[in-house]
């Protein structure tokens, strides 16, 4: 990483079927206008309750990726 | 969402099979005895070792409902 | 937990699998020079994007165990 | 306040008027069940975007009250 | 704590004699109504000051109990 | 939300009027570029004092909008 | 701001007009006894309730002026 | 408190007895030189440790008084 | 502390007496592995309650000691 | 700054030689593709370690530039 | 610092050169009419761009000093 | 990072040169007694007041290294 800066975005996925699932979401939509993707953080993990269930997961995210 | 009011609970929902299971633990736990829940938003994380494994999992999570 | 007194000690755990797998292997690195674990909280998820998925999800968590 | 206890509750207001008017929206529904509210502490604001505006206003508001 | 959801409250005690006093009070208000109290945490220690000395403390805890 | 990805970006948006009036200001900027604004969050009040009044209100907010 | 050394205050103004307008008491009362007053930052709002309202806004804030 | 302007200034006791005493003691000194003293909030608890017990609790608090 | 550096360590004192109490159970049972013992930061307070009162404080401090 | 709105971005510099000109890289960086730079926040510290010394300096930093 | 009491400051202290010289600069102003100061803690470093580098650093300080 | 747990420890070092060098005195003194040592983040940094100068820089550091 030394002589690299790196830019930070975030975004929220969502996924009806886990946690785990709506970071990889987030991920996946990230790597379709960007390149070089390096890393992720957890900032915020909520969701709607549906029929008194989780209905979907919403974790909010930073993606940390190199600029050329 | 425009004209209501919401109330915010706070549950420790836990489980022994994973942490979002702790959080359908909870929500099944408040929808006993309340209408309207809306969405949840976790707070904390924590669990009990138990044989050097996760025991269970305990999530602290805000629960959100309309008032009518 | 009435006379005892604890240690807290903070490890990074990293698994390929899912966020919970990464703090059961902290929890089983932990056990293998410490006993007497008590419970465990989650200070930070995050991880390393390889080919635009989770490569390894890497939790930061906080571990506590009874001195004798 | 010298011998009292005070319970502190959670509620989330909206408005499409203002800021503050979500919070007069908060305490308004409080009191039809609650007495003795004394103080507010607003903890988060936030709302929704309709046609490129604040649609309405969301403020979360922790609400003490003295219990009797 | 295995099978079990736990609700939380937040109350604010008051006493002229400690900080640790005011936890006292709370805890005793909430007994009254509540049943299987079994944790607090201290939020926030603030007080009153009257003729230059401190007039009480006011605690603010969470307190948590078992749902049955 | 439930299948969605949802960016989040930071604006402070400042104005004369008021602190509610500085988050429409960001608003208006943001949906010049931007379609599908769907929520703010407040990060930050602060503003510059002109004359020993306030001169301008200064909002930090995030605006979260759908990705297509 | 270059070469100047700032001096941080705090205050908490109050008013029953507006949050907006209890920022607006806080920096009038500073400006009596202090020069070059330049920023403000929110820290805190707040607010007691009176008779189901609320009674007066407390904002708490930090103002920041230049030292000579 | 409707029309008052509070200042808020920060100090630091410390107290060979008691963390409780450590705030009594940053009490009686403002009140030296100031008047008006109204409440305080506990920002901050450490202290010095000498032959493996507390030497003295410092005890970092803010304290608020009206300003005429 | 010019020229040292100072390790620091997490633990939690609990003691059916009081908080301070609980920082002083921690402290002393530092003091059996650990030398030059220096200063100690409050992070948390909680504690178990039982039959309505607290059953112990447990207070969790960081402890800073010299490295020789 | 009375009209405008500003962005705020998020990036990370790196650097052999010290904390501050990470930031300097980080800044170089971002002023190749916007313009109207006018202010940075450091969110965090960090670096890797190589033979036991500082490899790099990695600073997270917030960017405002004025949108036109 | 046994049975002293402590006042805490908060200066912004700016420089061209250097974030350590910016707290520096602080503290040779705050000494020119304050005696016995004792520690500063840092807030925040932020500061402006001038010409895509930084233009002057702007160091948030606390200091501490003793009261007599 | 794939398969491995690290652990982090909190070192404070001291320096009376710069804030950058106490993070090196910090890294150099844990490089004496653990391997592997592999990234560093700063808590906290303060410092003592000498002469009106900046007497040394302390640095809060947590040190990650890699566990075998």
């Amino acid at each position: 990483m030394s002589d690299h800066v790196y830019k930070v975005i975030e975004l929220v996925g969502s996924s009806t079927q886990s946690s785990d699932d709506a970071i990889e979401k987030a991920i996946a939509k990230a790597s379709k206008s960007l390149h070089n993707l390096d890393w992720f953080e957890v900032l915020e993990t909520r969701g709607h309750i549906v029929d008194n269930k989780v209905g979907h997961y919403q974790v909010k995210v930073k993606i940390g990726f190199r600029l050329d």
